[in-house]
C-alpha cells in the first residue's frame, strides 16, 4: 500500500495492544487492502513463521462486495472453527450497541496447519468484544488442542 | 395454484402489514406449494423486477422432507447471510414460547445481485419475531451495503 | 476395542440414563475409538436397525486431530440439522461452567433415512445439558417431522 | 430482450433443426443474454412445462467473465450428468476443427426432476456435434433413466 | 439380502474371476440391494479388514433414482481419484458396443485411508473392459502411492 | 529452500525451455517442497506480479499423501477450467509410454483474476505433453477470454 499520510487503524491497534496487555508477544503487523490476492499473500507470510501460532484480521467480514476477508482465506483453511461465528455474533448480539446488527458479519476462524486465523469485523468495539470475551481467554487451550495428537 | 376455498395465508399477511406499516412499499406477493421449480419461478420473477430489493418468504424451513425452501434457493444465491440463521434462532430461543424448538428451523438470508432473499418459517409468531427484531431494524443498511462499490 | 481394565465411559452413562429415564427405549451401546471407519460401522449398524430413530455421540467433537466424528459422519447424512449447533452453543455459553469456551465445540445433528444422529461433546456436562435442554424436549417432534410426507 | 434487428442465433436454430428432423417435438424457443437470473427463469419456465423433458442452451459456457450458463444452472440440479462435459470434449478434441480448445469449453449437462438440460457452447459446429454425436442418440434412455423408479 | 432363487451376478463373478486370475487374493463377497446404508456398511466392513487394500463394486453408477452407489461412497472418500471416470468414459466410448451412451456413467474411484474403491457399471462389458484395461494394470502402483510417506 | 547440492529440476527446465522457445516471456522461477503454505505462498507471489498472466507448476498432482500442489491451490481459484484435467488425461492415454496410467494424474487449471495456473505432473514427458499439446497452443486464447468483459 502506498499512502502519503499515515494510515490509522484504530482497530489493528487495539488488538495489538490487547494482545500484548494479556502477555503474549506480537510477531508482525500487515495493512492491506480489500484484495483476496494481497490478503492472502499477507497471511500465508505471517502463517510460514515458525514461532507465529494466531493470526488476528480486522475488517472485510460484512456484506459489501469489497467484503472478501473471510471468502479470501476459507481457501486455505484445513478446518474451520464452526462455532466462532455464531457465539461471537450471539455475544454481539447481547451488546445493546450491536443487538440486531450483529447478524451482518461473517467474523469467522480457521485452523491451518494448527494456527489460528480469527477474522473479525472492522470495527473497534467488535475488535474489542471478539479479543476480550472470546479470543483471549481460549485461544491458549484451542492451539495447544490443534497440535496434540 | 387452484383451489376453490379462500387460502388464508396469516403469516404472509403478517408480513406484508410489517412492511407496509413500517413505510416501504409492498411490490407484489405470490403463493407457492413447497415445490422446487415453483419456488424458484415466483423468487426469481420478482428479484427480476427492478424496483424490487427484497424478497421474504414464509414457511419450508423446517425438517419435514417437504421443507425445501432453503435448498432450492441456496442453489442461485451469489452469498449467504452467514448469520442471518443462528441470530434467529438465538432470538427465538429467548422467547419463551420457542425455547429448544428455536433448534428446528433453518431459517436463512441470501444475496442474489445485491437483492436479499429472507426465508423464514412458516408460523406466524416466528415470522413476526424475524420481521420486527432483525428484518426491519437491519435491511436497510444490509441492502445500501451489498449495493456498494 | 480390546481393552483389559474395565472402560468408564461417564458421558456414554448419562446418555443411557437420561434416555431411560425420559421413556425411551435404548436399544443398544458401542464404544468405538476415534477412529473415522470405526465411528462409521457403528452408526451405520445402528441405523440399520428397524427399531431405532435415533443416535447420540459424546466425544470427537473438538478441535483435537483426534476429533473426526463430526467430519466422519456428514459425509452420510441426508440433510443437516444446521440450527443444532448454534443454538447448543448459544446455552452452553449462558452457562457460567463453559461460557466462551463454547466456541470450541462443533457438536452436530444429522438426519439419515428419517433417522437422527446427534453427536455431542465428551465431556459429562456438555452431554447432560444438550440432552436435557434440546434433545429430550425436541427430537419426538423432529423425527415425526423427518418422517412425514 | 428487446431489440429493433432481427437477431440471428444459427446455434439455436441447428438445435432447433436436428430436434425436429429427428421426430422429436419442438415446445419452445426463448433467447436471453448473459444474465444469471434471466438465464434461470427461462430454465425454470420451460421446466415447469409438464411435456418437456429436455431444455438444450448454447452459449455461455466458456471462460469469458460473461459465460455463465453453467455456474447459473447447476445451482438448481438435483444431479449432474458428470460424464457429459469430458465425453463431449474427447469427442471435440477428435474433431480437427477444434482439437485442443476441446479444453475451453464446461459444456455439462444436469438432471432437474427427471428432466435434462444440456448447456452447450455457443459455437454451431460445437452445437452441430453435441446434438448428433451424443445427444440424440442417448436423451431418450437418459430420460427413461431418470424417470424410472 | 432375503431371497428364495439364487442370485445370478454375472459382473461380480466376472470381477472375481479377473481378480483371482491376475494373482490377486479374493478376501470377500458381498452381495447389497441399491440403498445407501447397506452400500455403505459392506464397503466400510471390507475396508476395515486389515488385509483387503482394495473394494471394487458393480451397479448404481447410472441416472435411475436407485442408482446410489457413488452418492453413497463419497461421502467417506478422504481423496476422489479424479480422472478414473474420465478415462474409463474415454476408453468405453472408443469400445464401438458402447459409443455415446459412455457418458452415462458415473463410475468413479475414491480412496479412504490409503484404500481404495472402485465403483464400476453394472454391465458385464463395462466391468470386464474396466478391470482389463485400468484397474489391473494400475491398482498396485495407485495403492502403493496411497500409502507412501 | 536449503541444499548444498545442486536442484536438478528437469521438468521445470522443459517449461521454461518451451515457453522461452514459444516466444514468451520467461518472469520467475521458483522452486518450493511438496508443502501446502509453500506451494501457495509462491503461486501467490507470482499472481502478484502485473505482467505475470500465467503460472504452470510442475509435480504434486498424484495420489501420495505428499502430492498437494491441487489442493492447496483450489482453494483460491475464481474459477477452474473444468476440461483441462480430462482432455490433458485423453492426450495422454493415446500417448503408448502412458496408456492407462493417465488416470493416475489430477493435473488441473484454474483462473484467478483473469490469471491462469497450471498444475501440471511431475514427470518431463507429462510436462512436454502438456505444455505443446494444450498449453501453448491455447493458453493466448484463453487469458483473453478470461480477460475480456
Ligand atoms: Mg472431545
Ligand atoms: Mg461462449
Ligand atoms: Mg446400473
Ligand atoms: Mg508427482
Amino acid at each position: 500500500m502506498q499512502r502519503r499520510e499515515p494510515v490509522v487503524d484504530e482497530s489493528g491497534d487495539i488488538i495489538k495492544q490487547i494482545i500484548i496487555s494479556n502477555g503474549h508477544e506480537l510477531k508482525g503487523y500487515s495493512l492491506v487492502p480489500d484484495d483476496k490476492l494481497k490478503i492472502l499473500k499477507a497471511v500465508i507470510d505471517a502463517l510460514l513463521l515458525e514461532d507465529v501460532n494466531v493470526v488476528v484480521t480486522t475488517g472485510g467480514t460484512g456484506y459489501a462486495p469489497s467484503d472478501v476477508t473471510v471468502e479470501s482465506l476459507r481457501g486455505v483453511m484445513d478446518r474451520e472453527v464452526e462455532g466462532f461465528g455464531d457465539v461471537f455474533r450471539a455475544v454481539s448480539f447481547a451488546d445493546p450497541k450491536v443487538g440486531p446488527a450483529s447478524f451482518l458479519t461473517k467474523a469467522s476462524a480457521i485452523i491451518v496447519r494448527g494456527k489460528l486465523v480469527y477474522m473479525l469485523p472492522g470495527s473497534p468495539d467488535a475488535v474489542r468484544l471478539a479479543m476480550e470475551k472470546l479470543i483471549i481467554p481460549e485461544t491458549p487451550h484451542l492451539v495447544y488442542l490443534a497440535n496434540s495428537s
